[in-house]
């Protein structure tokens, strides 16, 4: 057999893997379809040749594992998932289980016997496109799935539950997947970018520091509307350049501070006309932070400077809060420990947050997450021109594997 | 028969009027309908009764006429528009017709004979809602109407030249309505200022210093769309918040210059979503300003602005002038004497433009014209919350009355 960790090799797994598609033209494979069965039937045979044992859980999931040396050692997880969205690109998710695959295969050809067993999991559903709810794949091993997800239904009124079954996971109840978290050492999962901020500094790996937490809101303003010949500047009451002037208050804000992202993705001007006075603005925001308490702060700041600038402008405003998800911060230890893979390889081991939301969410709290970040051409994702470099992809999978050989030893 | 300059009196022509609507609810009256056609039989009793022989034109216009002394002696129009738009005020239009009557009333009542003729016009079509193209009653008097706006259908597909013969108009060619220049000796126009200036100011009435010149434009914006999370600040090239700052750089240089108004009426965000970075944006820009040269101008340090942030920002700006027509100024010797009738009757000379566009832009370098604003309050127009009072109608009654009356010596 050839180096598992070369980046030729993966590179073929990688693309061998994308032609497990519900569609000949593009990589769509939602969770539970026929095409994921497929893709999931690949990873299975790549597990069993790495030397792992190998199921399908009552989840969808595809569990590897590599016995430790005693039933009362801990497990590590090693992870992403195989679903994807609708004409996606080939890494996003795949590339964490073909490097997590690879790893213990390169682990297991050199015969490094490790103190705790490891499983690679290639987790069924992350993307959330089929069904309403998402995440349940990492939620069945992190004990917090919501049974009611399976009565979730599709477009085609297809169940969760009847989805699962087509699949052919096995019956049961899926909160037996839990996993006791004094028994689990981490969770580890490589992951492309999905941003341009390793490109932009020429790096070909970064560790995460942590997912983001998010908050969203929509602003609603009112003020007056008004006939554009006839309504003197100085009388108007005019939403749209309230709103302007939010949008550029909520993107200083954000410019001042490291990490911080916030974004203006929607406004819409209802009944708005070339010839009249906007009266009424509503937009969106989308607050992101890896400290929740930073987050906290740039809201209450943004949402004072708009409150400030509705009044300056005699314009209603009212602002509703529709999502808010705390940061899941990784594991400083961990953070430590791939950084150290990472110089060891000859990666610089840069820190950035992740902008995006990952399989690791679902185990806040529960036990330490780690987050490995390759580099993606451009930034894109979500695109059948996503890519990273074989030569990225052997980096990450040395320093994948390096990782969980030293953490043997760093524990 | 009571004083014609009444308020009482006008207010009650006004209901009357508004009862000729071809819904029973709301008044709604487009050009060339049945509800025209009995506003236009309203209107021409009254012009008999007042002393005027009447007709209607090939144009649909209500033509009443005052002789002068000699054939060879001109004739001075006053007029405005019995065509509303759906859902319309009492006031826009029908109050400069029912104005024009009673100055005529009171003159022949008074026996104060003119050294010119004066018609009384009331035009067909101003609103525009009915057919593609609009003022074709004024501009048959002026002798521009384009002959192929006889082809114009409706929404049902009745031509206008279906339309002009239901309505009862003559047969003819509507060019043959046009007026000899050199025999005009200027056009007169009383309308409420549909705009909230004269209110603001606690005035009864405007002198018109020039129907506003307007530029329209569309401006396309191309950023670089991203994802919310994961797109630094500082790489972002978000076509909204370019936007943003366009919209105050628009709104800051109108502000900085007396009669200039600009307004970004539309906006849209193509493709976006909450948690996208907005790679597109396109909105629109009205300009308007009684000169023209200073609309070039705001046009001018508008565009180089916007040309300016687009390129700080690497956003590509397309900008499209969609509709651009001159400023139609008044008179400036009718605006001495529509200022001194206003002083001769107690009300203060106060010179506003106007906003919006009226029959007077027909005439636009062929003969003076003269408008004459009223109050209405809260600027409300274009709604069945428009009303002028009867004392600021009476007011502005006699201020016609004596405009038409000095005219005579003036000349």
């Amino acid at each position: 057999m050839n180096d598992p960790l070369n980046g030729a090799t993966l590179m073929r797994r990688i693309d061998e893997l994308a032609r497990a598609s519900s569609s000949s033209d593009v990589l769509t494979r939602l969770t539970l379809t026929p095409a994921h069965r497929l893709a999931a039937d690949m990873v299975a045979g790549w597990m069993r040749e790495a030397g792992m044992s190998v199921r399908v859980d009552r989840i969808g999931n595809v569990v590897g594992r590599l016995e430790g040396p005693g039933a009362q050692d801990g497990t590590l997880l090693v992870g992403s998932h195989i679903d994807t969205v609708r004409d996606a690109g080939r890494f996003d998710g795949n590339l964490g289980v073909v490097l997590g695959i690879a790893a213990v295969a390169d682990l297991v050809r050199r015969q490094r016997a490790l103190p705790f067993a490891v499983e690679v999991i290639a987790f069924s559903d992350e993307e959330g496109v089929r069904f309403p709810t998402t995440l349940t794949g990492s939620k069945a091993i992190a004990g917090t799935l919501d049974p009611q997800c399976l009565a979730d239904v599709d477009a085609d009124g297809v169940s969760r539950a009847k989805a699962l079954s087509d699949f052919g996971a096995p019956d049961g109840d899926a909160a037996l997947e839990a996993r006791d978290p004094a028994r689990i050492l981490g969770y580890v999962e490589a992951h492309i970018e999905q941003g341009p901020v390793l490109e932009d500094r020429g790096l070909a790996l970064g560790v995460v520091t942590a997912i983001n937490g998010a908050t969203r809101a929509e602003i609603q303003l009112h003020g007056m509307a008004g006939h554009a010949g006839t309504l003197p500047m100085h009388m108007r009451r005019d939403a749209l350049a309230a709103a302007a002037e939010m949008i550029l208050a909520i993107e200083a804000r954000a410019k001042g501070e490291a990490d911080l992202v916030a974004t203006v993705g929607l406004l819409t001007v209802p009944s708005g006309a070339v010839n009249v006075v906007p009266g009424e603005v509503r937009f969106t925001l989308d607050l992101r932070s890896p400290v929740d308490a930073a987050r906290a702060a740039a809201l209450a700041d943004v949402e004072a400077r708009m409150r400030a600038i509705a009044a300056d402008r005699n314009v209603a405003l009212s602002l509703r809060i529709t999502y808010d998800a705390p940061a899941t911060p990784c594991d400083a230890k961990l953070q430590e420990q791939l950084a150290a893979s990472m110089a060891h390889c000859g990666a610089s081991p840069f820190r950035l947050p992740s902008g995006a939301g990952h399989d690791a969410l679902a185990f806040r709290g529960l036990w330490p997450v780690a987050m490995l970040f390759v580099r993606c051409a451009g930034g894109i994702s979500h695109n059948s021109a996503e890519y990273a470099s074989p030569q990225d992809m052997e980096v990450a999978a040395r320093v994948l594997t390096h990782f969980i050989e030293t953490l043997a030893t760093a524990g």
